[in-house]
């Protein structure tokens, strides 16, 4: 998601500097014409920087916004665009004067991460939520971190770090868990049946396909929104109780009429994605008038 | 999938009926140039038909052969494209001498039905389970099975209807069931908090897509097939349990060993799915050589 920010805001500022600490890394950033310098070395990527840009999973996040006071002594203003946001909004609210900083999620993940999948028409459309660190952002950098998100073509969402990580708990972790359970279990039969994977199509292959996401940015997001997943986990374990208590009973009025409210809810759910609906607003002068309590 | 098995069987046959008893699909099919000619009438509509092909719902399957031997008092040739096997088979084994059936089930399914969705291409590459009704089906009908599915771009596999039934409780009804769990308790979240669908993306699109499958397909669905299902609900109940449990555990190392594990069979289906094994056989000379015991 770093290269792809990269590539669309090159057009739009004065100069970009990457950091790749891995050697592989930083070998494919010099291959790719993505910014205009790579470096090895924190401190040397991010002397002289306006703008640090953390794009990693969010434990290193956590680990970079440590060390970011002695690479930069004198402050810049900062963005990541971590999974979770409560962990790394707390790091930056203790960061030193000079730093001003904000939480962002873009939500348009690959599960496919890295530098060669980079696009710069990833953030097209898709809603990008900025945390504030603290109850009140920085202003200007506020509205400087909007106009950023909007040039990308995306939408700047404003959510406290707690709704926020609530809310990916729901429609991210949630699902990532249960298509991983799906994949476990069909693995498990395929591994002694030949025919599992012959019979399976699309249907399994997009409720399956979280499944392939990267394990240290998951162990990252499940690690810092434990609390969330478990709540929503337990939520999922009591409608699976309830689905099989109603298949088991074979009743079925009451299995049609619970097949039709899930597809008349995903008709919703369609039409909410076409035409996103106004959001809740706070105030109309308000830098970030779509700030909501989640 | 009738109007795309049409299609895409249009240019190989002497003619086309079809059988269309509501009003709405009557005009559809007569204004859609799918077919020859359109009845509203089954006996009508199997008048002189070599090969009759059921597709509809399972259950409107199982009541249509009942109806055959009195529309089409001669016998003939019957294939179904129904999403379970085993009661479609028996239905099929009592049909009188005259008619020669198998069981019929392409993995191309759309959640969307419906003949204006019928596309030519649509059997394109896919995997057809063929299921016989008795020990062995009639040879003849089986040779011919086999070149109507080879015909339409489908690749034949021969299971008997308990097999497919158990597998696609795995590959196909176990997903519908986690999609449809994850859009229930998304879109009660939704109902009260208007930032649910703008921070939903890709990944919950995706793993909550059947969600929006046909009620009255999936409820004949999963009352033809409930006790496998039911074991894979349940299977799939002790996988998330112990998934809380680890998630609760916090033991990262676990963690982490655990979503590589998911990874790492997510990376092995890709691979199946791009490079289809052998399937297991019986014997180099069988109509059905690829016919498995599933």
């Amino acid at each position: 998601m770093g290269g792809s920010l990269a590539l669309a805001l090159r057009p739009h500022v004065a100069g970009l500097a990457a950091v790749e600490t891995s050697p592989a890394g930083f070998a494919l950033a010099r291959s790719l014409d993505i910014v205009d310098v790579v470096h090895s070395d924190l401190a040397a990527g991010v002397a002289g920087a306006d703008l640090v840009v953390l794009a990693t999973p969010v434990r290193t996040i956590l680990a970079l916004l440590e060390q970011l006071p002695h690479a930069r002594p004198g402050g810049c203003l900062v963005l990541d665009l971590g999974s979770t946001k409560q962990a790394v909004c707390r790091a930056m609210a203790a960061l030193p004067a000079g730093f001003r900083a904000i939480g962002g999620h873009p939500m348009c993940g690959k599960e496919s991460a890295g530098l060669a999948a980079a696009t710069a028409d990833l953030y097209q459309g898709q809603t990008f939520v900025l945390c504030p660190p603290q109850d009140q952002p920085d202003p200007a950098w506020a509205v400087l971190a909007e106009a950023l998100v909007t040039q990308i073509g995306s939408r700047p969402v404003w959510l406290p770090p707690d709704s926020h990580d609530q809310l990916v708990a729901l429609t991210s972790h949630l699902p990532y868990v249960a298509a991983a359970l799906l994949m476990q279990q069909a693995a498990q039969a395929a591994s002694g049946n030949g025919h599992v994977w012959p019979v399976s199509a699309s249907g399994f292959r997009d409720t399956a396909r979280l499944a392939g996401s990267d394990p240290a940015m998951l162990r990252d997001i499940l690690l810092t929104n434990r609390a969330a997943v478990l709540a929503r986990l337990q939520q999922y374990q009591t409608g699976l109780a309830q689905f099989i208590q109603l298949l088991d009973s074979a009743d079925e009025a009451a299995l049609y009429q619970w097949l039709a409210a899930r597809q008349a809810e995903h008709d919703l759910y369609r039409q909410a994605k076409l035409e996103p609906p106004a959001l809740p607003t706070t105030g109309e002068d308000d830098v970030y008038a779509n700030y909501g309590s989640g």
